[in-house]
Order: C-alpha cells, then sequence, then structure tokens
C-alpha cells in the first residue's frame, strides 16, 4: 500500500484521528521515567493501545532531536514499533534549496522510512519538488497553521485579493502532478475551514489545532461531511498521549481515542 | 563572546566569508572516502585550513541528518572542531508553534552549541520567539531566499504594495527586542539587494547566492560599503569545499577563501 491508500483504508474504516507522539520526557507519568528508554517506552505502551483506533501516527521531530543523537534513534524505534499499515507522519517542516531539500527527503524516506511528511513552502517549487519526487508518499504542505502567528504572514492579502494561505493551495493544486501532495489547515477557527474547503480540491487535509488549541472536532467533520470528502486527518496529540499522568496513561489515551472515533461516527451517522 | 561580537570581531578583520559545510560524501576526495569517518575527516581538514580566514562556518543540517544518529554525531564532532571565536551557524531553517519551536531550539541551542541558527517564519512570531529567548544567539530569518522558488511566495506583492520578504523584513525589525535577530537575503539579484539594503536598518545578514548560485562578490561589498555597513555574512558552501576533488583539496580549499578575501579588501579599499 502506497501513504494515499493506508489514509484511504483507514477513512474508510471510519477512523479520523491521527495521533500525534510529541513525546516530551516531562510529561510522562513518573513509573516510566525510571525505564531504560523512557520515550521509547512510552510511545510503544501508546501506540499498542490506539494501533486499532488511530488512522495515523505523526512524530514530531522536534521532540526527538531535542536529544541529539539518541533521539534520532528514538526516533526511529518509535517508528518501526507503528504497524506497517498505518500512515505515519514525520512533522519535520523542512523546505530549503533543492540540493538541500532532496537530503532532507533522503533523512525522512530512506534513512528513516515514513510514509509521509510535512513541509514549509515559502521557498517555493524548487524547495518542494524533490520530497514530491517519493511519489508513493504523502506531502502536506503548510497552508494555513493553527497558531496565533497565522496572522503575520499566512493571513496577509494580496495584491490580487486573495490571501497568501490561499496562494500556497493554489499552488500545491499546480505542482500535484503525481497525486501526493496534501495540505496543512489548522481547524482552530470553524469559519475559515468552511469558507475555503472547495479550494482544498481532493487534496488530503492534515488538520491541527482540536483540543488544545481550540478548535472544534464537530466542526471539522461537518464542514467535510458537507462536501462529501473524506481523505483527512484530525491531529490530536496532548488531548491523547498526556490524557493521563498515572499508571494507566495507555487505557486512558486508548479511551479518548476511542471517545473522539464515536463522537465522529456520531456526527457522521446523523 | 556573544555571537553578534564574534560576527563584528571577523568583520571589523576584514572577513565576510561564511564557510558552508554541505559536506557531501559522494563529493569528498577518494582517499579521504576510506577514512573510518570520511565526513568528520574532511570537515576537520577543511575547518584547519581555513580558520584564519573565515568570518564564519555554516553547517547545513540536510547534509547530516540523511545519515540518521551517526550524522547528528558527525554534526556534533564538526561543530567541536571550530575555534571558540568563530561564529558558527545551525543552518537548519525550523519554524514551528510555540512548543515545538522550544523543542528545536533546545536542539540547537543545547544538545549542539550553536551561535547562530537559520529560521523559516512562514509561520509568524511565536514560531521565532522561542530561538529569540536565546538572547546571547543569532538568528538569521528568512526573508528573501536566493532559489529560483522565491519567486512563487517571497516575491508576491501584498494588498497595501509592498512584497512579502519586505514585510518579513519589517517584522522582524519588530522582533528584535533583544538584538539578536538577522535575516537571511539572497544574493543572486544585484538590483534586489541594492533597492532593499535600507530597509534591513541594522540586522545582520547571511547572503547565500555567491558562485553556483550566480550572485557576484563585487556587487554584494559595494553595496554593503555604499551605505557604510558591517556586520553581514556571504556565504559560500560548494565553491569553497569542493575547489579541488584531489589531495591538495584543503590547500585549494584555503586558496580558493584566500582568494575571495582578497578581492574583498580590494573593493573595500578602492
Amino acid at each position: 500500500m502506497n501513504a494515499l491508500e493506508k489514509l484511504e483504508k483507514k477513512n474508510n474504516e471510519g477512523k479520523f484521528i491521527c495521533v500525534g507522539l510529541d513525546t516530551d520526557i516531562n510529561k510522562i507519568p513518573d513509573h516510566i521515567k525510571i525505564d531504560l528508554n523512557p520515550v521509547v517506552s512510552f510511545n510503544k505502551a501508546i501506540i499498542e493501545a490506539t494501533r486499532d483506533n488511530a488512522a495515523a501516527y505523526k512524530i514530531n521531530f522536534a521532540f526527538y532531536e531535542k536529544d541529539g543523537a539518541a533521539g534520532i534513534t528514538n526516533l526511529g524505534k518509535t517508528l518501526s514499533s507503528i504497524p506497517e499499515d498505518i500512515l505515519v507522519i514525520a512533522d519535520a517542516k523542512r523546505g530549503d534549496i533543492g540540493n538541500t531539500s532532496k537530503m532532507y527527503a533522503k533523512s525522512i524516506f530512506e534513512s528513516l522510512s515514513f510514509d509521509a511528511s510535512t513541509l514549509n513552502p515559502l521557498m517555493g517549487k524548487d524547495s518542494i519538488v524533490p520530497f514530491l519526487d517519493y511519489d508513493e508518499k504523502l506531502h502536506f504542505i503548510l497552508a494555513l497553521t493553527s497558531n496565533p502567528g497565522a496572522n503575520d504572514f499566512e493571513k496577509l492579502q494580496l495584491s490580487d485579493g486573495t490571501f497568501l494561505f490561499q496562494k500556497i493551495i493554489s499552488k500545491v493544486i499546480e505542482w500535484n502532478e503525481k497525486k501526493n501532495c496534501g495540505i496543512v489547515f489548522g481547524a482552530t477557527n470553524a469559519d475559515e475551514l468552511r469558507e475555503n474547503i472547495k479550494l482544498f480540491a481532493d487534496l488530503p487535509v492534515l488538520l491541527p489545532g482540536i483540543g488544545a488549541q481550540g478548535g472544534s472536532l464537530q466542526d471539522v467533520i461537518e464542514s467535510f461531511k458537507t462536501i462529501k470528502r473524506k481523505n483527512y486527518l484530525i491531529n490530536v496529540s496532548r488531548g491523547i498521549i498526556y490524557k493521563s499522568n498515572g499508571d494507566d496513561f495507555d487505557r486512558q489515551a486508548a479511551n479518548e481515542l476511542e471517545n473522539l472515533n464515536s463522537q465522529i461516527s456520531e456526527i457522521l451517522l446523523k
């Protein structure tokens, strides 16, 4: 299965939640902290508990890079404990001149074997193409992010009346010759999603911003339901993996994910 | 010495060339390839040969990340072989939501101990501030890059008539409360540099695009000379480190750097 097929399969099973493994040693339960490798132990327990109900996993590189070479090893170990049929996204937000992006793509798809990446498009087409050359993978390109800073540049109005994030979406559609592009679109503001969702065409969408960042699950699901679209992922990180700080953190994470999945099927069946 | 002082000291000695360590195992001389750790051997030889004349070094993370955990170890070893008084830039172009940028900053300035970073500002202020909190460091924020893709978004005209890269520069000036911001501005087009240089105010500038990418050393030096500005670095990577593929690669790299420095002093003295 290529990356898009993995996504479609899970979406067809009614699974839309991407579990974000932003694992922070300071936030994991005390009884795990004494393990030889607490980050990997924690991730393995979370994956074991959520694998049957997760649509995808997203590994946030920053949380691993901060531990240097050992962190990269942990990242690889985490990746290898995720079942083969589940999409795994390298949330690294890379993007550089072509020559350099080629090396970043090698790192994500060869040195590590992720199914998908998040990319920063500021530097334009030649910074993105070396990733798209991995045609069996999926590439979620930042359009509108869920943080306050999205106002600084992404939401600037251009001389043609459109906004920068809309221009990014239209460029991604243009670049999508291999049908392996997606976008990142923040779910913090339901109106923005509703107003722009038709611009996305058939691009797969990764939506951060639910939960801790204030977005509404119901609004997102209804927006996609209205236009009869699948191929999207709602990312939840802290809301699942740190649901409990006790001995039962993994069971609580699993419960929270099942709870979200039930809410989703209720909205979809309504 | 903090990062800005390191830069000023070298600029005052007439040194403006930043040596880019984009070390690619496929491009290093054959006699080094048989070493136990060819990338580190190559870098050490280049640093040894150029340390007296380099204004700074820039380590391009992609070229190390592609080797996984071993690459990060090589990156650390390279860093530790650079003399303490020379600015070393982590060319990683990071930028993410605040919580995540904080981890990337920890990675660059604590796990590794770089003096400076390159940052991608697309996600706005809260993606940059966690880096700026390291106030003794320097943070070069992408404004206008030297690649063809700069036309896709960076050079878009905004509704107020300015261009996105100009808006980025004005925001960087606004964010520069700790006097530790700089910008990246491509040197490929001399007119663009001349037309915009006054917008930079006193921000330190990192200029890629000389040599392999087509920019002119003379144009850059003259542009800064005209406005009586220092605090800038002209990056040269391939043009120095791959000047020769023979046994004398390090000596040839040193010669090329001295040659560039002579051209610079000639222009400055004119």
